[in-house]
């Protein structure tokens, strides 16, 4: 901390929709894209689902003279299409990858080859340590019968453990980015609850955009509007968050989206809405705030935050009752291969010891199932290792829910007593805590 | 911090060698290391390569009364086989798994299988906020040859960065493990150069165990002595580290190994050795020390260290190298399939067209070939969809690297102008910093 004047920051979130072949006017967009980042005055852009190499390298090339540093997050078969540009120089960056994300055979949903992730990036803005997140989670393609939902809850939990244990010394936290999940959504209660970080549409007083500060709009040309119908045309997947954590002060002064067609433009960016927050960071003399590292720093907001936890713990218990079934089924198929495959064997031999030296099958019919057998014996394999490996990493997110949930619950405890939050400004009354307890069967 | 006494901390850590139906008398063996752990009184307890959920569940209800604290990290497809236990309440757990770790067809070798990461529990000691680390790197099969090397450098990289991010909050940091590289070794030095962190064997005057500290020996009856003789007879590859970054002074007061046959058992523990470090925690009011997300707090340590991420970035390189040629392998034996499949059609589809109604081919090779064709596409696919995510992963790796190197000589620069570095003790002089710089070609 050298600083004492109030500095401004202004962040830049948006999905670009850039996948190569697939998404409609890419190169025209991205050159739109380009010419916007660099006429205006960002501090910080966040950009998701940058998909190609080539997009990357044309805005590298086009925005070096106005933001000289950059970082290209990489991972999966086509990812993390995370990129971000900054005026400041970035000091450090680090990438976490979601242990779950998809199915490699849901080819349709593509989302296993993006290797979704978190990216992080260190800037150091007038003395203050500033962490910046951004992030793209697993897309939601039914809301009634979303298939995805564990391996979202899940992704969202990863990425507050993520922000949580790696931002102990930050001043300043901002995530940018698309998290496919509606303000109320389980995921989305998950991630503020436990890290404390506050939405920018619900802090500031000035907002100008989208109704409900959507982004995903059926006014935008590119968005299938029928899709929108039930959310009342429009939906709130993206955001730009933020918290301080260091001796400063920070407020969201404003918040702006794009707003479907762009005027001037013959389209518009991406088929979602770009967000645009501009934030003040003002020195604040009173120390450091509650340390990143402890869950639930306010005692008024723990039995929110174990409730939280129970129901995402609760929700990839589904997930892991479904995964172990899916396994279960594999590995039935692949010993039915391995069956049939004797079987057949079997029928290979018999002429060896039999009086009859004629084969009982027809050659061509005899071949091809012994390739059907070892086809799906394999496949009946591989599917059984990947769902295994899901399987674990969702027993792994459950275990560190189970431990979190006990933790609160101790806290939780303690502010019962009053031992520890002698300070405490709004006492939990009349709260049993029994009801929160960590159902700790296995 | 509420402590003023010295706290006294007992550290111990063992790779357990417990993969079912593999390693020799591996029930036996886990009823030894149950008995030593139940009657020596350890602080924490990691333990690595603990593969099975039946051994997990035997040391859980074991141990249960004397370490009523645990934790089983899971990942990959049987592990990670890391497990933690303590005395202390665990109040939060996180594990990283490494984006990089050998290959699913090199089953012999088994580490993809085994999901290699680094976990993470964070314990509350007497006040002091304690993060323990434990992790398990990819084995070195070959030291001449090593064609893992660059993933083990990467997963080097990743751990370092991992602890370093989110050990900003911690008043000490200790990690244990099996890291499979020599105290001299490239991922060695990057983990201590940038991390910080001391090792416990060269780091205390009390030391008791066996000929420089090696925990992988000839006399241990489960090793094979004739791999050892290279390295005189036994190799260092398991660690305990530490440091400190709060107001408390943290010294090594001793370190030991088991030293192969356990005097009064039938047999070892396991083929490593087991590491117990002790440690005393005294208060020092100094205040916090370096923090933890700025590399190279030593102005006269930023040499080496960056000499050091210069030549892991040198070793992923040639990573690089290496997947791209097998991605190119792969993509060219997919495309020989294809065009192999499409020819076998192109000759199917004469007799449709030509005044010859009989096919020119046996039914059976003309099928066989057919299925072998297809066998090909889909084995080359999956290889290249396995060597681009190798791909980016090393990239991502480098990039990371190559922007640790540039934030190291600013920092580096403005040591050299004395502008930040004013309390300076060492100043480097006479050091060119161009020699240092990153090459940025890409």
């Amino acid at each position: 901390m050298t600083t004492s004047a109030p500095i401004k920051l202004r962040v830049f979130s948006l999905n670009c929709w850039g996948i190569r072949y697939l998404t409609k006017l890419r190169k025209e967009r991205f050159h739109m894209i380009g010419d916007l980042l660099y006429n205006e005055q960002f501090d910080v852009i966040l950009l998701q689902e940058v998909w190609c190499e080539t997009d990357v390298l044309f805005l590298k090339q086009k925005l070096s003279s106005v933001y000289p540093h950059s970082h290209h997050f990489k991972s999966g078969f086509i990812g993390s299409g995370l990129v971000v540009f900054s005026k400041h120089r970035i000091q450090d960056a680090f990438l976490y990858r979601y242990s779950l994300n998809g199915y490699p055979y849901m080819a349709q949903h593509g989302d296993w080859f993006g290797g979704k992730a978190v990216g992080k990036i260190l800037l150091d803005i007038s003395g203050l340590a500033v962490h910046v997140f951004v992030t793209h989670l697993h897309a939601e393609y039914c809301r009634e019968r979303d298939s995805y939902l564990p391996h979202r809850v899940v992704q969202a939990w990863e990425l507050q453990q993520f922000i949580r244990h790696t931002s102990a010394g930050a001043d300043v936290v901002i995530l940018g980015g698309d998290l496919n999940m509606h303000p109320d959504d389980l995921g989305t209660r998950l991630l503020r609850n436990c890290t404390g970080l506050l939405d920018c549409f619900t802090e500031t007083a000035n907002f100008d955009g989208c109704e409900g500060g959507n982004t995903h709009i059926s006014e935008n040309p590119f968005t299938n509007p029928h899709e929108l119908v039930p959310f009342g045309g429009g939906v709130r997947i993206d955001y730009i968050l933020f918290k301080s954590l260091g001796p400063v002060d920070v407020s969201c002064e404003s918040l702006s989206t794009t707003k479907g067609p762009i005027p001037g433009q013959p389209f518009s960016y991406s088929d979602h809405e770009a967000l645009t927050a501009e934030f003040l960071l003002t020195t604040n003399k009173k120390g450091r705030g509650c340390p990143d590292r402890e869950f639930g720093c306010f005692p008024d907001k723990l039995p929110d935050l174990v409730n939280t936890v129970n129901e995402a713990r609760t929700e990839v218990k589904v997930g892991l009752h479904c995964a172990e079934r899916m396994r279960h089924t594999a590995a039935r198929t692949g010993i039915m291969g391995l069956v049939l495959l004797l079987l057949e064997l079997a029928i290979a031999a018999v002429p060896l010891f039999a009086l009859a030296p004629e084969q009982p099958f027809p050659k061509a019919s005899f071949y091809l199932l012994g390739v059907l057998c070892i086809a799906v014996l394999l496949f009946a394999s591989l599917l059984y290792i990947f769902y295994t490996m899901e399987v674990k990493a969702l027993q792994g997110a459950e275990d560190e829910m189970r431990l979190a949930i006990t933790s609160l619950q101790e806290r939780l405890k303690e502010s019962h007593k009053g031992l520890s939050w002698g300070h405490l400004q709004n006492p939990i009354v009349g709260q049993d805590p029994g009801h929160l307890q960590a159902d700790n069967s296995t």
